[in-house]
């Protein structure tokens, strides 16, 4: 689920310390590792999937390969840790980003379905795709993949929590279950989203979005 | 989108005849052409998509070979049509099914997530994800999906349409906007079956997209 949106902020956090999650004052990761995670998501853009190696990764780490290969086991531990630490950044920035319950929600959907993906997002998310589909034959990714759900499940359970005891979603909006709801429906649109690219209606899809976040909301006149 | 449950239905209705579809009258297809998707899902289910050849299906197919070759150029070709074949099937069987429109939105959920999946109907679903996941790289299956997106959105929007006239949906319901976000919620929920399996939370997950019908639907103590 999580990937380029969030590959890409790493890459530019952890490059420049100028990205999202440098300037919000995120403790940093491990930089070889972030390092390492960068020319995963290069490697990914430029080969996608099927044709990725690990030594397309270690062209594109600037330093020593010997790095790479002593603390990866192979291409799919790479991919799996490169999914992990994605997921792990994604958490960390949703959860301090924004303190309103509505405005992170909000916030969260945006940066799964933005309104228009560039090539290298567009790219990762195919890759990452294809991944998923490996997971009924791969234990490594299926786990992974668990991780990445659960994760994303218990950050919008939060905040939906949050939400219904501030006031600012529906009280009887249970959050276990509208997280469950939200989470296939974010990894639905992105499923779909890729499978047609231009022809997706992407400004309708917003708009459905939207609505099923309004119905979330306490608004007395939308009512629930 | 439509996949093992249509294509495991597509199989019993025209091999023998007493599957739902049959049972119900529809019209048969072309008896060569559903031998041949016939041949077609059982290859799925025996090879998956990455070992799948022409070969595996014709070994399926109790005809002369020659029949399947004429017929369909290639792998890809006999892909792209099993995929036609199953969403128009799903199509009219949804179509015909039952006439009462909350019944059939039900039906249809059923259909594309029950509650359990037999081991048939996982290997072809996880086969069809595979195929998903190609769709950047190939323009037929792109095409094909584009209209199993389609279909299975105008056959949801024509449901809650006709729930909408007759009162059993909520009158503020915009039929397409509701039918974009379930198509979405259903493709997301299947697919994160798939990645998971056994460990899926399918009654979890069952109770929210029930919680979302039961939204759509007229209650005036639900409300909108």
């Amino acid at each position: 689920m999580v990937d380029a949106e969030n590959a890409g902020d790493a890459e530019v956090a952890d490059g420049s310390g100028t990205g999202p999650a440098g300037s919000l004052g995120i403790a940093t990761d491990d930089p070889l590792e972030a390092e390492i995670m960068r020319a995963t998501y290069r490697a990914l853009v430029e080969r996608g999937y099927n044709d990725l190696t690990v030594q397309a990764i270690a062209d594109e780490f600037p330093k020593s390969k010997s790095l790479l290969y002593y603390h990866y086991d192979g291409k799919d531990d790479l991919l799996a840790s490169f999914l992990g630490f994605a997921t792990d950044r994604f958490r960390r920035e949703i959860e301090v980003e924004i303190d309103d319950p509505e405005a992170q929600l909000r916030a969260l959907v945006d940066r799964l379905v933005p309104e228009s993906l560039d090539d290298d997002e567009y790219r990762v998310q195919v890759a990452l795709l294809e991944l998923r589909s490996e997971t009924p034959h791969n234990d490594r990714f299926r786990e992974q993949y668990a991780v990445v759900d659960d994760t994303l499940k218990s950050v919008i359970a939060d905040v939906l929590r949050r939400g219904v005891e501030s006031g600012a979603f529906a009280a009887d909006a249970d959050p276990d279950t509208e997280a469950e709801v939200l989470v296939s429906l974010l990894t639905g649109v992105r499923t779909r989203r890729l499978s047609t690219r231009e022809g997706f209606p992407i400004g309708g899809v917003r708009t459905a979005l939207d609505a099923h976040l309004d119905r979330l909301l306490a608004d007395p006149a939308a009512g629930r």
